[in-house]
């Protein structure tokens, strides 16, 4: 596993916690101490599994190589920042490693979301005889397997596809994201996109927006973003007529985004900047981008998780033809306590949320339930034994049938 | 004039505009095109006096002295920092330069405004038979002479006073702060101070407020700030019961203050952080002060100029015992157009009204009208010849007799 943030440590939490199918295991980082820092929290949890740690760059793939040549992983598991994927998938296919992540690619220097750059790898994986498994989190990854379960068991034919998002916790801080406020704030700050009758539909940042309801939570602002699960679904789907993305976001911390706009530092582009060197011998002209600066101000959303209270909503409302014919509507959730993620794992429930089916992604393919040459997006395999495995690993799903989908 | 900012830049276009007065005159900074830029300006403008430049660190006392020792400055006019201020000051006792500047020296790890760090060179100025001239831009400056003026010819008693700042201009940005933001934000974001029967009287950042109403303006929120000239003029003029100091800010202006304060932005300590160096030689492990930080993101205060409308209107609103020995009120004050301050030297109001009375202060030394070994702030003077240059200078005032204060 490459990575040693909030999901990191919870899906190295719940490797642990599933020593009959994870037998060796290492953690590597960019710093090594916040690897040994996961491995003593998980001993000291109880948790016998001897895991290894290592240092390692992701941005360099020669490094990459070498760690990989040495650990000789069966799979990478791939938490570390989005830009990293293409190194970490290059060093994979160099070292005959099978992969899977949570996140798409992105370049660096522009807030993008799209499969193309990870998609260009599918014959090479195949040809090695590898699999990757892309977008193994929650949203990617669940929601897509929530999708892939009702069409597989409910629909005949999905035709609208809503996936809902709604973080209804209270991390009594008046402003903090619940992940890498970079890559949070730059998928917020981007033009929302939806598909329908068969083409994309651009919208402004934001610029849709409704109350939806929640279970066990009630009603919540949730504006329409554009996620790059829809990407995938619409294709994999082709009878999905139109295919959007809600999230909720309360007004404060809307409030919050629009001075970091305003202020420029939602900025990502670099920002010449002299400053003293931090050993004093003198004063360095560096580049900085605003928004990565920020972040290193910001409350880290691995320290939210202490007096973090309510609950994640996250899930799918479908409407389409079932196998008896007629339409029907389908409500498929999972709702997470971030009370509880953090009992068990130090972390919140966003981290929780991402981590645990990110491990589940691993224990499929180690199992070889989702084994497949080639570059797949996590509804192209058998949603029923990932499903079965939610329920056991803490994120218990539920279902509305026929229910109002209020889209 | 140590300084090449907006009110150096307007200062330095006064100077221009009385060549009568002014015959040597250098302007020196950090950065030496800066200067050049101004003169540049200033001669483009058709004004002909020959200006000199220099560059100067004006942190650096042994610089400083270099400079003074080679130009041989009578008065060296500083415009940098607050927190040079004293650096500034050793070097001139150390040449046998007089001094005067526009804001007090602050320390640069606590945002802290008073003058008994300026106030405990007052002996070694008057053993070297040298003048120091403190706080004469307009508040504190204009707004100190307002009250002399008030109670050498209107006043038995002064007994309240209040000084009220209103900016109504509309730069149409988001957001800007209208001189250093750095220091701009330091400001709002201490706790509010004031002085009533013989004690100051702490706030809350921004605690107490009310609308006031501002000539050819109209009611605006006006909140109660500390700042500095309060220190000197409660000394100056003992019988004052209470004295207070109010600013306007508008409620966008306070929202991005409050987000700014609650992302870490406003911090002043130093956060460590690794960065790529500029010549792309690796990076790099240098301490950034967040607030500096910013300021490199938010638009240049010398840049509002261009569509700065509408004016600023400061002056002092004074209750007291009259030479008649009867109570009366006195409203002094001056309203000065940002766009005819940019039409004249290419800087907004905000900077004018700084930058002229800089200029006014100089003169006065340099006419032998305010010269008087030791460290004096500007009410210490007779503000008579200063009071009769406002008039000529670009910025008028207005008296009202006796009406209501609303305070």
């Amino acid at each position: 596993m490459i990575g040693a943030g909030g999901v990191a440590t919870v899906a190295a939490f719940k490797i642990a916690q599933n020593a009959d199918v994870f037998t060796d295991f290492m953690i590597a980082s960019r710093r090594k101490a916040k690897c040994d820092k996961i491995v003593d929290d998980i001993h000291k949890a109880g948790y016998k599994l001897d895991i290894k740690t290592a240092q390692v760059d992701a941005d360099d793939v020669e490094q990459l190589k070498a760690l990989f040549n040495d650990f000789k992983p069966e799979l990478v598991i791939n938490l570390a920042l989005p830009y990293q994927d293409l190194t970490i998938m290059d060093a994979c296919l160099a070292c005959g490693c099978n992969y899977l992540d949570t996140a798409n690619y992105e370049p660096k220097d522009e807030a993008h979301f799209e499969y193309s750059w990870q998609w260009a790898y599918r014959d090479r994986f195949e040809k090695a005889g590898l699999t990757a498994i892309l977008g193994c989190g929650f949203d990617p990854g669940v929601t897509s397997i929530f999708t892939a379960y009702a069409a597989k068991h409910h629909f005949k034919e999905i035709q609208y596809l809503d996936i809902v998002d709604c973080n209804a916790g209270d991390h009594h801080k008046a402003f903090a994201t619940n992940f890498n406020p970079e890559i949070n704030i730059r998928e917020i700050t981007q033009k929302g996109l939806y598909w329908e009758n068969g083409q994309w539909v651009e919208t402004e940042p934001l610029e849709i927006h409704k109350d939806l309801t929640y279970p066990e939570i009630g009603p919540r602002d949730s504006y329409l973003l554009h996620h790059e699960e829809i990407e995938s679904l619409v294709i994999n789907y082709p009878t999905i007529k139109r295919a959007r993305f809600w999230m909720t976001f309360g007004q404060q911390y809307l409030k919050h985004l629009e001075v970091i706009q305003n202020i420029g530092m939602s900025r990502i582009d670099e920002v010449e900047y002299e400053a003293p060197l931090a050993d004093g011998t003198g004063t360095a002209k560096v580049k900085i981008v605003p928004l990565q600066f920020l972040k290193a101000v910001l409350p880290n959303p691995q320290d939210l998780g202490e007096n973090y209270e309510g609950q994640t909503s996250i899930g799918c409302r479908i409407r389409g033809i079932g196998n008896d014919g007629k339409e029907h509507t389908y409500y498929v959730y999972n709702n997470c306590s971030h009370r509880a993620a953090y009992e068990e794992t130090g972390m919140q429930g966003v981290s929780y949320t991402t981590g645990v089916p990110a491990m589940i992604g691993a224990m499929m393919f180690c199992k070889g339930l989702w084994s497949k040459p080639g570059v797949h997006n996590v509804e192209e395999f058998d949603p029923d034994p990932f499903m079965e495995q939610l329920n056991k690993q803490g994120l218990p799903w539920h279902e509305i049938h026929d229910g109002d989908l209020e889209l």
